[in-house]
C-alpha cells in the first residue's frame, strides 16, 4: 500500500488556494499510483479559522470545494480533513474518504483540545471515530489530539485498524518534535499499529506549524522537511514503512527557533498582503536579531532599517546599527529625533515641566520613534515590525505606543538570555552581528548612562524566575522555595501589572511552552496578590 | 422560609475583600434570622478569573477562605458559590451549603458556556447537580447557564426541588434583562418551581454585571438595584415571594447603556489602582460623551480634559470642547500641537516629503496627540481613556498608536448613530453637551475641510450593515440580499482589514450582543473573501 503524505500549507480562509493545493497533490498521488493521499488537519479551511467556523457562507463555500474534490477522485483514495456540518446543525472536525467520485468513509475527531492556544470546544462537537476500509486495508484516522491519548487508538484497534494515518495541525514549540515522537511511540507500543503523522507547514498569526511529518513502525523516520511544505510517497510492506528521503529528527534548538521566527514573520507579512517591512535599529541586540530574521524571511531588498538617534545615543550604537545593516545588505537610514524631542519638551513644559530622566521623559523619546516609524510604514506601504523580547514583555519593560509599535514581533516569545544564545549561534554561520552588540551591557539609551539593570534584576536570574512563573505556572509560593522571596514578589508583581500592555501588544511567534497571547490568559484587573 | 439575596461585587482575585463581603452579608442574614444566605456565581473568586483558575495557590487560598466561612456558619445556611477542586484533580464550578459549621450539601454547575465571551470548558468540568435539603425544604441550585436550558431544572424537579436558587454571573447587554426574565418564566412554566435569580454587580475589564436580581413565582419582582450592590430579604410563603422593595423591570435603554458605561469605567479605573483619568476633548460628540461618563464615574475633580488643536481645528471645536468641560466642571487644558507637528514634518521631509492631507500626514497629528496624552498620563499618574466608537473600530477609522491610545474605552461597543441617541437622551436631564456638537457633521479635523463621510459611508446605513454583520453574524451573501452589494463588499472588507487594529485596542464596555474583544474572535491573517 502506497500513501502520498502531503505536508501542505492550509491558509486560513483561503479556500481557493487550499483547494488548488489539494488538487495538485492529489494529481501527483494519482500519477504515483498511490492508494491514499493524506493531508494535514482541516486542510481545506485552515486550522485557526476561529469564528469563521460560525459563519454560514464560510461553511457553505467549504462544502462546495469539498463536493468538487470528491467528484474528481479516481482510484487513489483522497483523505480530506475538513469541518463537517451535520444535518443536526453540529459542526465536527473530521475526515472524508473519497474514491471514484464517491464518499467511501467518514470519521470524526474525538478529543477536542480546549486549553493553551486551543479553543476547539468553542466550534466543534466531539465525534465517534470509525475505521475506513481502503483497498482492503482497515485504516484508523486519529485526528491530531486523538493521538495524544490512548482512548481513540485503542478503540480503532478494536475495530481492526491495521494502519493509523494522523492528520495534524500541531504547532511548533521548543522540544515539541521529540514529544510528538514519544507519544506516537507510546501509541505504537500499545497497539502495534504503524503510524504516519502528517503535519502542516506554515505560520499563522504567530503560530508556526513546523512540518516534520514522520512515520513510526517501531523506528522513527522523518519524511517531511522542517518549516517547509513537502510531499513524500511512503510505502508500507509487512507493517514496515519504506520511503526515499528522510530528515534529521533532531535539529539544533537555535536553528529550530530561528526557522520558526523566519516562517512566522514571512507568512504573517505575505498573508496580510505586504512584501516590505521596516524596523528600528537601536544598535542593541534585540533589533539586530529581528533585522537578521526579517532579511532571511523577506529578502534584503524588502527590509528598511532606521536608526533614530537622540543625544543619549552613543556613537557605538550608531556604528553598530549601521554595521548590522551593512552586513545584512538591508537599507539603512538615520533620522535624528532631537529636534522633535525638543519641540515636545518646549510645548509640554508650558503646562507641567517634564523632569529630565523621568519615566515621562524616557517614554516620550520611545513614542517619538514609534511615531516616526509608523509614518514611514504608512508612507511606504510597509509593515512595521517590533522587537521586544519576552523578558521585557513579562516585566513591562517596554513603552506602549512607543517601541511596542508594530504589526508583528518575531522575538516576542524568547527570553533575553535565550536571545543572546541565539545570536551567538547565528553568528557562527553568518557572522552578521558585531561582537560589541553581544558584549555591551543592555541599555534603552533614554537617559544619561542608563542600563537595563537599573530597572530590572539581572537577566540570568530574571529569566529563570519568569520562565518558572509563566511556562511552568509556578506561583509566588512555589517560586519562593527556589528563589529569593523578595525578588520573586517584585517580579510576580511586575508581570501582573504589565498585563494591560501585553493585551495591546503585537502578535509574535510562539516559541515557548506558554506564550503571552492566546496561551496565557489573564485578566487585566486582577487583585490576586 | 426567608432568603437573604446578596447582590455582591465579587472582584476577580480579591479573596480578602470577597471573603469580607460574604462575611458581612452572612452576619446580616443571621441578624435577620434568614434560613438561607444566597450569593452570585463564584462569589469568592470573582467570575472572569481566567487562567488564575489554573494556579495552585489561587485555588488553595480560595480553599482556606471557604473553610473559614464554613466554620463560622450558624443556623442560617450559607450557600457559597466557589470553584471546587476535587481529589481527582478536576475543577468544578459549584456551590457549598454550610450550616452550624458544617457542610450540609454540595452541588455543581452542569452547563458550561464556551461561546461568546465565555470559556468555562477551559477551566471547569461539568458536574451533576443535586438538591440540597435546607430546613426541610428541597432546594435546587441551577448555576447561571443551567437555567438557560431545561435539562438541569427538570432533573432537579424530578429530585423533588421545591425552590430554585440561581447564583449568577450574568453580563449586561442591551435587552438582556428581558431575556433573563423570559427564560426564568419558561423554567417556571415547565416546573412550577418558584425561582430566585441572584446576579452580581460590577464591571470587570469591560464586562459589566448589572445586578437586578429578581424572583419569579408566576409574576416577576425585581429585588436588586440596577448596576449597584444590594441585598434584600425575601420570604417565600405558599410558593409566593414576599419582599419589601421592588424595582422597575424595564429601564430606559439609554439609561441602561449609560449606567453600564459608568460602572464599567469606574471599576476598571479603581480596580487597577487609579483614581484619576485624562482624556482628549476634540469638540466632537464621541469625546464629549466620554467626558460625561468619566465625570459621572469618577467625580469632576478626577477628570482632566485636553484640547489639542492644530491649524485644522475649527474655532467652533475649541469653543465646544471648552464648553463641555465647563458644563461638567472638569479640568480643561489646551495644548497647541502645531509646533510639534511642524518639527515632525521638517525632520521627516529630509527623508521623504510627506504629502499634505495624506494618510501619513493625518495619522501623524493623531499620534502626536496620543503621545502628548500619554506624557500627561505618565506625569500625573492618571489613566488615559480613549474615545472611539464601534462604527470606527469596525471599519478601522481610527489611528492606531494615536487616538486609539488609552487604557480603557467606555464607548467602544456602541455605534455612532446610537451614540447620538444616547447624547440626546443625556442632554434631556443634564444638558451638558452643546447643541452644535450634536448637529455639526462629524470630522476628524486632520486635513482641510475633512468630513467622516469622505472616507466612510453615511453612518445610518453603515451602522445597520455593521450591526447585521457583527451582531447578527450575517455574511456577505446574506447582507447583499438586504443592502447594496458593492457597499456590503466594501464594508465587509474594511471590517476584515481592521482586525489588526482591534487586536491592539484598549478594552471597552460590552453593550451589544457581540463585542469586539472576547466575543467576536477572528484571525488577523484571514484570506476569506
Amino acid at each position: 500500500m502506497k500513501i502520498l503524505v502531503c505536508q501542505t500549507k492550509p491558509k486560513v480562509g483561503d479556500l481557493e488556494e487550499n483547494y488548488n493545493s489539494i488538487l495538485r497533490h492529489y494529481q501527483s498521488a494519482l500519477n504515483l499510483n498511490a492508494d491514499i493521499c493524506l493531508f494535514p488537519e482541516l486542510a481545506i479551511s485552515g486550522y485557526f479559522a476561529e469564528d469563521l467556523f460560525t459563519q454560514k457562507n464560510f461553511l457553505e463555500d467549504i462544502q462546495i470545494k469539498v463536493t468538487k474534490l470528491i467528484s474528481i477522485t479516481e482510484h487513489t483514495c483522497l483523505l480530506l480533513p475538513t469541518p463537517i456540518l451535520e444535518q443536526n446543525g453540529l459542526l465536527y472536525n473530521g475526515v472524508i474518504a473519497a474514491k471514484h467520485g464517491k464518499v467511501i468513509g467518514l470519521t470524526y475527531k474525538h478529543e477536542l483540545p480546549n486549553y493553551g492556544i486551543f479553543d476547539e470546544k468553542r466550534y466543534f462537537t466531539n465525534g465517534i471515530p470509525s475505521i475506513i476500509i481502503i483497498n482492503d486495508k482497515k485504516i484508523g484516522i486519529p485526528i491530531c489530539e486523538d493521538i495524544w491519548f490512548n482512548k481513540v487508538c485503542n478503540n480503532l484497534k478494536e475495530q481492526g485498524a491495521e494502519l493509523f494515518l494522523v492528520p495534524n495541525g500541531s504547532p511548533y514549540e521548543k522540544g515539541k518534535m521529540q514529544e510528538r515522537v514519544n507519544i506516537v511511540k507510546q501509541r505504537f507500543n500499545e497497539t502495534q499499529v504503524p503510524i504516519i503523522y502528517c503535519n502542516q507547514a506554515l505560520g499563522h498569526d504567530g503560530i508556526v506549524f513546523d512540518g516534520r511529518s514522520f512515520c513510526y513502525d517501531g523506528e522513527v523516520k522523518v519524511i517531511g522537511k522542517a518549516f517547509e511544505t513537502d510531499q513524500q510517497l511512503v510505502e508500507i510492506v509487512d507493517n514496515k514503512f519504506r520511503c526515499t528521503t528522510t530528515y534529521d529528527l533532531n535539529l539544533n534548538i537555535y536553528d529550530e527557533i530561528f526557522y520558526a521566527m523566519v516562517l512566522g514573520l514571512r507568512d504573517y507579512v505575505l498573508g496580510n498582503g505586504f512584501t516590505k517591512v521596516i524596523l528600528g535599529l537601536s544598535g542593541g541586540i534585540d533589533s539586530a536579531l529581528v533585522a537578521v530574521i526579517a532579511q532571511k524571511a523577506l529578502g534584503k531588498e524588502n527590509v528598511t532599517s532606521y536608526m533614530l538617534p537622540s543625544k543619549f545615543t552613543s556613537k557605538e550604537s550608531v556604528e553598530d546599527a549601521e554595521n548590522i545593516a551593512n552586513n545584512l545588505n538591508i537599507i539603512f537610514k538615520s533620522i535624528d529625533i532631537s529636534k522633535i524631542f525638543e519641540s515636545f519638551l518646549l510645548t509640554l513644559d508650558k503646562d507641567i515641566p517634564i523632569k529630565e530622566s523621568s519615566i515621562t521623559f524616557q517614554n516620550l523619546q520611545s513614542r517619538i520613534r514609534g511615531t516616526i516609524l509608523m509614518a514611514k510604514a504608512n508612507e511606504t506601504g510597509s509593515l512595521l515590525i517590533t522587537t521586544g523580547n519576552k523578558s521585557e514583555y513579562a516585566t513591562g519593560y517596554a513603552t506602549i505606543y512607543g517601541d511596542m509599535n508594530g504589526a508583528f514581533n518575531p522575538i516576542k516569545d524568547i527570553y533575553k538570555t535565550e536571545l543572546y544564545e541565539l545570536v551567538r549561534h547565528i553568528n557562527k554561520t553568518m557572522n552578521v552581528i558585531p561582537q560589541r552588540v553581544i558584549t555591551k551591557a543592555p541599555t534603552a539609551e533614554l537617559a544619561p548612562g542608563q542600563k537595563d539593570s537599573d530597572s530590572l534584576p539581572e537577566y540570568p536570574i530574571l529569566d529563570r524566575i519568569i520562565e518558572d512563573h509563566i511556562e511552568n505556572n509556578l506561583d509566588q509560593y512555589e517560586l519562593s522555595k527556589k528563589y529569593d522571596s523578595e525578588l520573586v514578589q517584585r517580579i510576580v508583581k511586575m508581570v501582573r501589572k504589565a498585563e494591560f500592555k501585553r493585551k495591546q501588544s503585537a502578535p509574535g511567534v510562539k516559541i515557548s511552552k506558554r506564550n503571552f497571547e492566546k496561551e496565557r490568559r489573564f485578566p487585566i484587573t486582577n487583585l490576586y496578590k
